[in-house]
């Protein structure tokens, strides 16, 4: 069986019913979130009236700045911003596969990023979490870049300061492209140490993808931001301007207030309100044998391990869909070992503590359900 | 020398001086689109109480009915909302390569189509417009699809009924996709004609790009719309899926209230600028010898051929940066044969009059200088 995309799901999610599928943040406006939104027509007029490289900055200064990013290239011409992470992605898949024909890939990691990479032709190498940590990973030869996320989806993993010096500087001496997808950031601020710091002094090529999307329930207003080094020579500049001219400044503009809101307090209160969620989850689905994994994890997704009788977490994602609840089954993570995951769903987190709940409770209740069906 | 993207360029202009470089609308709002965006915030809380597939159709349906479009697949589920028209090209690319080595492509036409397609590589034929007016236009047995923009870009060509009927059924006659980017239609009645009904009956394979971003000034608050037909064998939503979960409901919200005004009204205000300011950069520029090339073009850009004395396109370019006035230079809309193009300059048009009127000074003066210079 094919293993469908984990976004072809997400968007039947969007559709119908208890929608705990995508990792797109859909909770209540916050009063303080509720204030800023309330001045987007203002937005609009401030920037009619003001140069867009200054609002731009302004966005990636607040934004960057706020989660410890000090030492990002803002204002020196290596930072651009995407509609989103993902288009920032595939800039960077077209410009690895004008220089490589491999990358070595974090594994697991969300299915659409080997997919964007192997829509242009690169073949790519797994490199599980554990061998970013325990030293230097063997890199194979052929892999010219190294791509990791972190903090990883959907495990939570963060690649520690140590690591990531050991990392860049293999990428450095070898010659590799370092390739970081820091979309998840901002929710755990054991991921905020200045890795521009590190990567700069290391001396490698690097590229780094950031993200505003995954902390705020703004309906899809966001960007995604793309910062490389000095040395690294990638045609990023021409593979971006083939695809937009500049990101729209009103969304630049909410950024900024949005951010500077998160770092005085919002980051704060995102975690308490993911960290809730979190426990909730756990709690009343490990009554029914389900595990919560990675409990340490902070991001804004939780991973459940099934019990036995559960069967696999492609039954319990289509006995769930029965009930109209939306959660993923993780085969598609494990992009190089399918079955690594099919035991394990994802949960979104994103969301109001009363959805989690109920998602919960339905999880529960089915996994209960198949298990008594399947003892009998 | 490399010509550079005409994106490259157009980013400069935004950053100083008189930008009459890229294409995207900056005139004043109009008062009902004044009205319009002072409802934005609004437009953010009925994003949150309303399903986003409604959200989305009304929008499809607004926009493309106000068009002549009737026949398009909305709630087909082949019709889907991208971040702009740039990355429906791009999903377009990418499905064709992983069906055909080559496309036959309309000459000239903006350069990041040709930039797109060849950067998922695919070899490139060039058709002129007259080709495609004249009977059917000869296209290579390698060519899997054709790729033809109308209205196009910078010329303001229209591909009309006749011809496209021809087009569509040689296409469904010899198995080649047809691909339409109708980015400009809006902006030209006689682009207008139900094309869906005429491709859906032919029996090709065809693919429609539309676009939202040429027509009100919102800011890059805009959205690509992508159309395929019941027989067309693409993976499209693979290709989507890997890059976009759904485009913001706030922007489609957005983009109905400016359909619905542009339908009453809004689209004859705006032709009515578009030909006001047409016709000042003709008068005016004609003064020191330069051509307005096809007149009778409806679309937000102008096309002026140089007099013998000004040199090349590139050189009034430069001349005219000096004084902070940003043009483009016209080669590289002619991706197979630059020469074509080094002799003309585009102007935009979605401007306010002043502008234009300033513009269509320091092009008219520059032009005199260099002329002037060169007869001493």
């Amino acid at each position: 069986m094919i293993t469908p995309k984990l976004t072809t799901l997400e968007n039947q999610a969007i559709a119908h019913g208890l929608n705990v599928s995508d990792g797109h943040p859909r909770m209540p406006l916050t009063p303080s979130q509720r204030a800023i939104v309330a001045d987007l027509s203002d937005m609009f007029e401030e920037a009619a009236k003001r140069p867009f490289q200054e609002i731009e900055q302004d966005a990636h200064r607040a934004f960057l700045h706020g989660i410890g990013q000090y030492a990002a290239p803002v204002g020196e011409g290596r930072l651009v911003s995407c509609y989103s992470s993902s288009i920032a992605i595939d800039i960077i898949a077209r410009t690895l596969a004008e220089r490589t024909a491999a990358v070595a890939l974090v594994h697991p990691t969300f299915d659409n990023i080997p997919d964007l990479l192997r829509a242009r032709n690169l073949r790519l190498f797994p490199i599980s979490e554990r061998e970013f940590e325990q030293g230097q990973p063997e890199l194979p030869a052929e892999a010219g870049a190294v791509f990791v996320t972190t903090p990883n989806n959907p495990t939570g993993w963060v690649l520690g300061r140590e690591s990531l010096e050991r990392l860049a500087a293999w990428c450095a001496t070898h010659g590799r492209v370092l390739v970081m997808d820091t979309c998840f950031r901002a929710q755990d601020a054991r991921a905020q140490y200045d890795t521009y710091q590190i990567i700069r002094d290391s001396g490698a090529e690097w590229v780094v993808i950031e993200d505003t999307g995954k902390l705020w329930p703004m309906h899809e207003l966001k960007a995604g931001f793309l910062a490389w080094g000095e040395r690294t020579r990638l045609a990023i500049p021409d593979a971006f301007d083939d695809l937009l001219l500049t990101a729209s400044p009103v969304v630049l503009l909410l950024i900024t207030r949005l951010a500077r809101d998160a770092a005085d307090g919002g980051y704060a209160e995102l975690a308490r309100l993911i960290g809730e969620n979190r426990r909730t989850l756990g709690e009343i689905t490990r009554l029914s044998g389900l595990v919560l994994e990675e409990p340490d994890s902070r991001i804004s997704v939780a991973m459940l391990g099934l019990p036995d009788c559960a069967g696999t977490a492609t039954d319990l994602y289509h006995q769930l869909l029965e009930d109209n609840v939306h959660v993923l089954p993780c085969d598609a993570f494990y992009w190089a070992r399918a079955t690594d995951g099919e035991r394990r769903i994802r949960v979104a987190l994103g969301r109001a503590p009363a959805e989690i709940r109920a998602a919960a409770d339905a999880l529960a209740g089915v996994t209960a359900r198949i298990c008594a069906a399947r003892r009998r």
